[in-house]
């Protein structure tokens, strides 16, 4: 069965929740993102990334500014904009592109070498650092952006900037004689190089990817003797004294548990994955399957949120996740979705697109403010700022790798949500709008109109010029326990046949304005975590549908973890207010202690009254976007 | 009422506990530690602290060893040593000592300094870098040697070495033209020279001491002035930016919480009351009283630790009491014990005992393994060492102010627990042994029989030629509600008239033979902590008597965070063996999830059985004497 994403252009997106958020991306976001690039955002962190274009390319004298990866800032944008470009023609933004490319091409170096900071630095030292020094991360991202906007717009200007940097990078790297044998320190480079083969039909970049792959952990570690020598501390700036931090302390395929960085393992096994798919191996398909489980069933945020520690942005141990101080990287959770939408392309089951759920509506859109204009990098579980600052989105971050990730993820989001092979349609997640696709000669529309997740209800409806037999695959959501299908009017029963994998599979032929209407029922549910989870034991998670709540200071007051969520409490839904407006807000009856009685005594015989209260829960994803304050996830609950 | 605490030397002490405990510091821990810091312990880490005096002192070649405060290890442990002198002959202690006397004497440059990183490294830079070079501190604490030594054995030798260095100081230091108008970095010379004044009877040490508590926080500050002389960075290698880490925020009457590092406020804090009972300040007075309350209502764990974070080593805010985390320095909690003594002796009221007995009998108590050999700097109420390295006592550390801090708190322990008046002798700590003391010219011997803080009986017998009228104070420890008090075989009925500050006092002619049989009742209680400790919310912690207990993975298994404490849980006391042998150990009923049935869930819908489950607690400050492990002192509880 070859399922594959169904293309960006063919997504439309509408209607409530998403076609809001998306409108901004397109006129607030992505132009707002531009000025940053080019440093026209004087209240902003400096980007310095045009800015290093244009030193590269000779069109200005100076330094490089920035961290040595800033050049991938400017390519997610690349990328974002061109998927902005798939779904709706802006001339403005496409001279922007066009001109940018220009750019882009003549600071390419004439054997293909693109990254500005060797090339303004130091042109001899290039491919000495492979582990920290970004350099195949960066075209790995301009790759992403090449191949993004060559489907976007048909234009080839970027994508043979990018062929010509993977065709050095063939010269350059792999087993052969003369070349270097080494591979990442950010992997990146492999999935982009999956996306252009899948472009451009070139086997060999594939090949390439597979090389970066198959090389990786092999021993002796290729960084330690790259960093001997140079010179340079066989440890890495990053003192865990393993290669565990890069993903290279065993070959993949011997791999079991997450490690390291979390950003580059997820873009690892994303990788893996794509290579899995492609080549049908078997072998580095379980190793993926077996790197998967570790991450959701041991080491997964209840918001879709990976790499607990703030120390080497990394995985640490199984359980091992801390609230007040978990790292949960935005870009930690996107790579979950990348991730995750590999693995349904590989084995399409509805866990992998359930994880995708959870990360995009709760870790992931919680790197982004209502406004489109702040963002978060680290996402706490539970933050009580005391009498320090409070944990707030920033404009721009000195390191800002996750506004961009943000904006190149939900402006492709159609295909996230949308797969297809010859004969059928996989709806995976449920968002307004509509997809058209071909099933042989016939093309067909699929439309939806839902509020999901705020509303239960998605009203999906079929055009097609003539009766058209295909399978249409509708994900029934883990968390949705009891949905009701009904077609043309028709109540379908859900049986246990009908369902593969998680989806309902309705094979029928098809006629113009058949109309399916699917209620996911998002009843209020407590969630408690594995009793390893040590930091939730007593706890539990508000979770409606996909949404994960949390509850804030603003709404609760301060002191939120002496608030104790009655034993089984009941919830209510309110339509929230300001700029909640809209959310369902969830309210519940708890208790707290009184501060009174307590005067100068910090410890007393156990024993304190409690006192009603009414607990306020709130999507978590929305955090943070009024007065800035506590937050807790994991809520204490009465037993 | 001049009260003051007993001389050293008229004390014994015997029996369970203590006596034991004193045994081992005179017989294994002293030589121990003199070996350690004769760098002939090779498993150790290398202390350098006698090797720095022999170079200095010219007899060996070669550069200084350690961090620039190494000689203050040496002089904790000459303090300890001169107190062990103090109580039992042992000429071969005592020859140490005294050849020990004789380098430092050889080593002291000829106007009186001594302070052998600056006599090895640069003469030259001697007093320029006063906030981080610890020259004051290392001084000070040869000074409280001094008198140690002076006190246990009449000889001048170090008295000399002490009076020389601060006769320096006075010549250096003070607003006077020419004078530096410093203070130091980390308070203790200043109650060393309180105590150097009260040894030698010269009240121009007294006057250095106030000076430099006078002079502490005024602006322009100080440290900043200095650190720019030095053309070094105005806000040090803490990085706070502010003075408040070397408690120079403010002058010291105007400070009015406790800030900075937790030792150096312990210290600082010590001197204040210290001078404010030698010179009757009110306002000093005042400032310490309101200092007082603030860590022990607002910053105290609960077992008598100050200072919550590692990063400083030092006070953050109100409530901020983290249990993994904790720092709770044995230096700090050593420090508390400092200061509650000198509140004690400022104002006599028992709640300042109740602290001093609090974080003697727990945080100072956990510094040292049963064994006598190892020690902890950082004593956490949590611990889950995961796949990591369990925290374990060491056998020194490369930083060791607390080995021998211990060591000079332990073998002066009599003088903390007596003090007198002309008229009165203050019982605050109840442990075996006796103490002679006169009222008027009649001589009494107060014995006490006792396995406190384990068992609940307490036996006093008065010892006197001749009856004798004097007032004894006997404290009602603050958890004691209900204590049952016999004189000669006669029930006293406690009344609140014959209480006074939480004293008992019997005021009475007293006869040879007569005796007091105290029951300090200790019921297990359990503890609640203000709502604000947001981390202990819904959680206890176990109290019996004086101490704290907690949970450890050897006797309850992995996953103490599981655990729930029944509601109204009924405690057993048992025996504990091997090690704990005759050490009350506590059962109670609980309850813990399975871990079974969560195959590869890491979150489900809450509602988990809960199976029962017996908890065992011990003492906190015994934990880790057996297999490493988990710990927990804050227990869930079930509402």
């Amino acid at each position: 069965m070859d399922i594959h994403p169904v293309d960006i252009k063919s997504v439309t997106i509408e209607g409530l929740f998403w076609a809001e958020r998306l409108r901004q991306m397109q006129e607030i976001v992505i132009p707002y993102q531009w000025e940053l690039l080019n440093d026209r955002i004087l209240e902003a962190e400096k980007s310095g990334a045009v800015q290093n274009v244009r030193i590269a390319a000779g069109l200005e004298k100076g330094d490089f500014y920035g961290p040595p990866f800033q050049d991938s800032d400017l390519a997610k944008w690349l990328e974002a904009a061109s998927y902005v470009l798939a779904s709706s023609p802006d001339a403005a933004l496409e001279g922007t592109v066009d001109e940018l490319i220009d750019l882009i091409r003549s600071a390419q170096e004439e054997d293909g070498y693109i990254d500005t900071y060797y090339i303004i630095k130091d042109r001899d030292m290039r491919w000495t650092n492979l582990r920290d020094m970004h350099e195949l991360y960066v075209m790995g991202h301009l790759t992403e952006a090449a191949v993004a906007h060559y489907d976007a717009t048909g234009k080839t200007t970027l994508l043979e900037v990018a062929q010509r940097a993977a065709d050095l990078m063939i010269r350059v790297f792999g087993r052969g004689r003369g070349k270097i044998r080494g591979y990442p320190g950010h992997e990146e480079i492999e999935l982009a190089l999956v996306k252009l083969c899948r472009a451009t039909g070139e086997k060999k970049y594939l090949k390439l990817a597979q090389y970066f792959i198959d090389e990786r952990g092999r021993q002796p570690c290729y960084f330690i003797k790259e960093a001997k020598k140079r010179g340079d501390d066989p440890t890495g700036p990053w003192g865990s004294g393993l290669p565990d931090y890069w993903q290279a302390h065993a070959p993949v395929r011997e791999q079991r548990t997450a490690e390291g960085h979390a950003v580059r393992a997820m873009y690892l096994f994303s990788a893996m994955a794509d290579i899995a798919r492609e080549t049908g191996e078997e072998e580095l398909s379980e190793s993926c399957e077996r790197l998967w489980e570790n991450v959701v069933s041991k080491r997964m945020y209840i918001i879709g949120g990976v790499g607990s520690s703030h120390d080497g942005e990394r995985f640490t141990e199984d359980y091992d996740l801390p609230n007040e101080s978990a790292y949960a990287e935005t870009c930690a959770a996107i790579g979950l979705v990348f991730f995750a939408h590999r693995m349904l392309h590989l084995k399409t089951d509805a866990r992998y697109a359930d994880v995708m759920e959870r990360a995009l509506y709760n870790n992931v859109l919680s790197g982004i403010s209502l406004d489109g204009k702040h963002y978060f990098y680290v996402n706490p579980l539970a933050s009580f700022p005391g009498a320090g600052k409070p944990h707030a989105r920033q404009k721009w971050y000195g390191c800002a790798c996750c506004p961009p990730n943000l904006a190149r993820l939900m402006t492709s989001l159609g295909t996230y949500a949308y797969s297809q092979t010859a004969e059928a349609l996989f709806v995976h997640l449920y968002l307004g709008g509509s997809v058209r696709f071909d099933i042989g000669d016939t093309p067909v529309e699929f439309k939806m109109k839902t509020a999901y997740p705020w509303k239960e209800k998605v009203t999906c409806t079929l055009g097609c010029k003539e009766p058209v037999q295909f399978k249409l695959h509708l994900r029934i959501p883990g968390w949705c326990e009891k949905p009701k299908i009904e077609l043309n009017g028709e109540k379908i029963k859900v049986k246990k046949k009908m369902l593969k994998n998680g989806y309902l599979v309705i094979d029928r032929s098809w006629k113009d304005g058949d109309t399916i209407m699917m209620l996911l029922p998002m009843p209020v549910k407590c969630l408690e975590s594995h009793p390893e989870v040590r930091m939730n034991a007593g706890r539990v998670a508000i979770q409606r549908g996909p949404v994960i709540y949390c509850i804030e200071e603003e709404d609760n007051g301060a002191g939120l973890n002496d608030i104790l969520l009655a034993k089984k409490a009941k919830f209510k839904i309110k339509s929230g207010s300001g700029v909640l407006s809209g959310v369902p807000v969830i309210r519940a009856k708890g208790y707290r202690r009184s501060l009174s009685g307590w005067k100068k005594t910090l410890y007393r015989v156990a024993g304190s009254p409690l006192k009603p209260t009414k607990i306020t829960a709130i999507p978590y994803a929305l955090w943070a976007n009024r007065t800035p304050g506590e937050l807790l996830v994991w809520i204490r609950a009465a037993k």
